[in-house]
């Protein structure tokens, strides 16, 4: 562990301080350090160590934070400790697009310390500031340096009280005036009112706000951008016809000033329209350079996968806290015993083993579903800014919005129950607020729901996936994409033939059982979706009654089946790689199973329905299968969660500390 | 409808304000009036409206309340409002006992306006009052005055900060000593605090304090409550030797003082000892008059039984409002459509429907539940009270003991999985504050975990099933109970033998068909969890290793359907009875059948797993049921929730209104 000592003595993976956990942690079959080491990679595990001294020993993000204050004081806090993050600098500009791993980390570390916080960072930076530089033209140019000097501050107004999923629906217009060369941007009610804009409440002098545009004469040309000053940055007074205000407490993320505004025939010079994909001319002519719709649809696609993929990290950053508080809470507090004299750690129950442990498997492998996603991304976005127009870019992005909209309701259910149950699996003690599982939740709870509502996300997948069997249709071309995610449906009519064959739980510790299984359950799924679409479209319904009459019970789980094989493909395949050192491949390869049979084993109906399990026995060894897991990962689990937590002043919470000494007190020998 | 009309000429049951639901009230198949009657009874709907006229009426519950309010403004406020409903004395005491359906509607009145002033008043009446009147004897009746006139104002003190499920683990003491004769209270340390305690935070004068009674020569007899007081009545500050304040911001119920207490040898006069079960001489012996541990045993499963009871009720009145907010929002909000220029209320989507209808089922079969459980734990009371000392009454305690075991857990989480899905199905709009599904899902939070740990108590009831097996035998005794809910197990190897014969959705409508299914269920879960256990004895495991071991897939589960069973039979009974009024029967049986369907589709695994169901068509007519019963649903969920919603002022979501118009804004023609 050499490399990991800084020059300075001061070691980048401190040895945990000594206290009641130092028991569970000495049980543990793997050196933590050395899997730290593995899954972050050394310059990212500096990288977090620099951000998280920076938050410590700035007296600015002393504690309290979250529901603890007023929602005034705390957006006041919030602002001031966004404006000292800039300070700091971490990640400048020119870095950003060079070291992904270090954007990702950095959202990591301001996202534990405190969503507020990091989405008032990235909404300014990413959301408000890559939407001028890839939606906009040189023109625009000159808002950048002003961006991250903060000189002007940002937000991005899309989303309306009446519309939020259907963005058809937006009904803000900006109509072109030519004897003045402005755009009247107008909000004709309070339905059209531009609503949960984020950074908007308080804080933001300008907004990037979508509007229906019209040219002289009334033609419409769909909704585009528009830079428009919603504030006086010297008094933060609003503009001349803008309504701007907050919109009042949410149930969580309330450092965060989400805000609305009404245009009243506001005037905006005509070079403030972001002309990427559609300009007019200064006498009121409209024209567009993109030719090509499909281009145009894959660029939107990748700007909207963002979003989600941003929201998929924000989801395992959740859930990682939040099994890192349970798991040390579990491993310390003492309930019953096998008798009166003798209290043992409630994480020796494999009832708590099994409500805890497959949510810490969830962790890691939805973590580096994220982490490689982000970088498929990445790459999606070196394409968009080269203007790659190769099919092989458009393709891409379809697969990365196809995984991006069932992974974001994947990662964020995941989370929201994740964090349930730890909360509840710390009976009273996660139901007190400074213990954090509540502002957790709270938290996580819009990621459910924001960058488009889980249930209608997931029909995108579907659709991706139905329109994938379309085109192969009856000796059609092979089933492939540039991430391999969907390869194994071109094998469909003989994974379907696939039956289970495992006999005793022994068969099932190893993932590639339970992603054999997956892979039929999506070709079955997909399989049962196609026919019963089918069976309705000829019964005379139209595509769109058709289409909702089919998503409870086949296009939904679908969509979700085929999300959970990917992430399983993905974690199975990276612990099963030669280049995992031998003294973490055990506990990797059980996490890795653990997380594959426990989703699956939502599934069970599914797998005796289609025949695919047959008998009492395939049911009986999935279950034994996984308790075997939990069994053999419960001792450890606290070494685990050592990889995954954030220093004590971050993670903050009372029953969470690294030392196991619940609430800062030493407890008494006779309890504990 | 005639008698509903009060003299004065103002309806009992208004008609709803005219908006933009009355066009989804107008396509009900049901007169909602006439349901409302059958439902509640009149007398019950007179009771009601006289409290939510008061609150209406009364500036001191004007709004705002809940989390909009800080902690120290919130309690103020709360126990200002706890004062004034004693003022307006609703159910004098001496109708307390005589009038267990009104009982039943000043709980769900006040909870519906807030958890936190519910709970506050009740603990102090039902819970600290009870304590004394029931686990007291004649020396302490003098205390019940000053609890009607608030001249004392009490709470129940039994959870410790390191034990609250395992009460033997209870470390707080009570030495008594003869030569003052008093009784001398003492905390060891800070984990036998007392923690928790609701009232005690800031306004409680006397608490019933749980501590093991030792007599002198240090002979320990076990946990017996005392009466202690905390504080001066008059200055509240505390009394010499007692440490007492509030825990601090929980996730929900913030109205409420939560409160810890250390004792430093606190002396109390030797007749505040509750001596119901046990009492000390002025000399020193410990004397019982309950020579029957039978019987003290039955004695403290029904004051056990009386808060989980209590908790299912409360988790369905919070469901209750859920799902009212979200149907309604549901009928009025529209999203997509058809066309672009049409949109349809998402309440269309069968997706929308599957997420809420089957909710809106289970709040009605869970308020029908409850309702039925108050009325059998009163008959317990009863014969406490009356000192019944027959067999049938020690089996009742057992037989309830079983219900609220499971029940809470059951309640509690269906409303808690409840809340949060119509929290996400009203998008963005259930994520405002103002909207109040935040502040459900929060006070909901806490009846998953106090009164015992759902996961814990579900143990009760599964140990009580497998004991009514074990005690049949080969040959043995009928099994049979005083509510009849185990009577059907008396043909368990039968039951065990038989198979579904439903081949098409239409043969799944009624719930006659998932109440077959679901005693099949349970038998199994019965044998198999009998055979685990019996299987792991063997293998040389401890009993508590033993039964640990069998939690997961086995008892937990067999607790669940046993109670699941037991709901779906009861809502079964009542909407199948020949007095249903004959305009509600089809709406009613579909409540009940979807309910049932719904409950058992989480266990169609088990199903095929064992054997009842076999082939695909099996498990998609249980599918199809259920959508083709939400589809037959929507059009009366709108009037399905005037039935269960309280008026606007109560209901408090601007999202909720019962003339759907959100946020009070006249919607614009175009949008909606």
């Amino acid at each position: 562990m050499a490399p990991l000592r800084e020059s300075s003595g001061d070691p980048v993976l401190p040895d945990p301080p000594q206290g009641p956990l130092h028991v569970a942690r000495a049980r543990a079959s793997f050196p933590w350090k050395e899997l730290a080491l593995f899954w972050e990679g050394e310059d990212t595990l500096r990288f977090k160590k620099a951000i998280f001294s920076a938050l410590e020993n700035d007296p600015l993000f002393a504690h309290p934070r979250g529901s603890r204050l007023s929602v005034e004081k705390y957006q006041e806090l919030n602002f001031l400790r966004c404006k000292r993050v800039f300070e700091y600098d971490f990640l400048p500009v020119g870095d950003m697009l060079d070291s992904l791993p270090r954007v990702l980390a950095l959202i990591e570390c301001l996202g534990m310390y405190d969503w507020s916080l990091a989405v008032k960072f990235f909404l300014h930076v990413l959301t408000f500031g890559s939407a001028i530089y890839s939606s906009g033209s040189e023109r625009h140019l000159k808002y950048l340096p002003k961006i991250f000097s903060l000189e002007i501050f940002g937000c991005f107004a899309l989303t309306e009280v009446s519309h939020g999923s259907n963005t058809k629906g937006i009904r803000t217009t900006a109509h072109y005036d030519p004897s003045t060369q402005e755009f009247i941007i107008h909000s004709p009610d309070f339905e059209a009112a531009k609503f949960w804009v984020g950074n908007m409440g308080k804080t933001a002098t300008h907004a990037v706000v979508f509007a229906q545009l019209y040219t002289p004469g009334g033609q419409c040309h769909g909704l585009h951008p528009f830079l428009v000053q919603i504030r006086d940055p010297k008094t933060l007074l609003p503009m001349p016809g803008v309504m701007v205000g907050d919109i009042g407490k949410k149930l969580g993320q309330n450092g965060l000033d989400n805000g609305f505004a009404m245009f009243h025939k506001v005037r905006i010079p005509r070079q403030d329209l972001l002309n990427r994909s559609g300009d007019v001319t200064p006498e009121g002519a409209y024209v567009t350079h993109v030719k090509d719709v499909g281009q145009r649809f894959s660029e939107s696609l990748g700007s909207l996968s963002s979003g989600r993929v941003a929201i998929v990290g924000m989801s395992v950053v959740n859930l990682k806290l939040a099994v890192s508080i349970a798991l040390r809470f579990s491993a310390t507090r003492r309930q019953f015993g096998p008798t009166d004299k003798e209290e043992v750690p409630v994480l020796q129950y494999p009832m708590q083993q099994w409500r805890l442990l497959p949510y810490l498997a969830a962790a890691y492998a939805l973590d580096h579903f994220f982490k490689s996603l982000f970088l498929d991304l990445g790459e999606l976005q070196q394409g968009l800014l080269g203007k790659d127009r190769s099919v092989r870019q458009a393709e891409l992005g379809r697969e990365i919005h196809a995984l991006s909209s069932a992974g974001k309701p994947l990662a964020s259910w995941t989370a929201q129950r994740g964090i349930q149950e730890c909360r509840e699996a710390c009976g009273g003690h996660g139901y007190l607020a400074m213990n954090r599982l509540g502002d957790l939740r709270d938290d996580n709870d819009p990621n459910c729901t924001y960058e488009g509502d889980n249930s209608v996300l997931l029909q995108q997948t579907s659709r991706y996936l139905l329109g994938l069997l379309a085109r192969r249709g009856p000796g059609g071309a092979r089933i492939e994409s540039p991430l391999k995610t969907v390869d194994f449906l071109d094998g469909y009519a003989d994974i379907l033939g696939r039956r289970f064959e495992g006999s005793s739980p022994e068969d099932l510790l190893d993932s590639s059982v339970p992603l054999a299984a997956y892979e039929w359950l999506v070709c079955y799924l997909l399989r049962e979706s196609h026919q019963k679409l089918s069976r309705e479209k000829r019964s005379g319904k139209s595509d769109f009654e058709a289409i909702n009459d089919c998503q409870v019970y086949h296009c939904r789980p679908l969509a979700l089946a085929f999300l959970e094989l990917t992430v399983v493909r993905r974690f199975h395949e990276h612990t099963h790689q030669p280049r995992v050192p031998p003294p973490l491949r055990a506990v990797l390869r059980r996490l890795s199973a653990l997380y594959a049979l426990w989703s699956l084993s939502q599934h069970t109906a599914l797998l005796y329905r289609g025949g695919y399990f047959s008998g009492e026995r395939a049911g009986k060894v999935l279950e034994s299968a996984i308790l075997a897991l939990c069994a053999q990962l419960k001792d450890d689990a606290v070494a685990l969660v050592d990889v995954i937590a954030p220093p004590d002043f971050i993670l903050d919470s009372p029953i969470g500390r690294a030392d196991g000494e619940c609430y800062g007190l030493r407890s008494t020998p006779g309890a504990v």
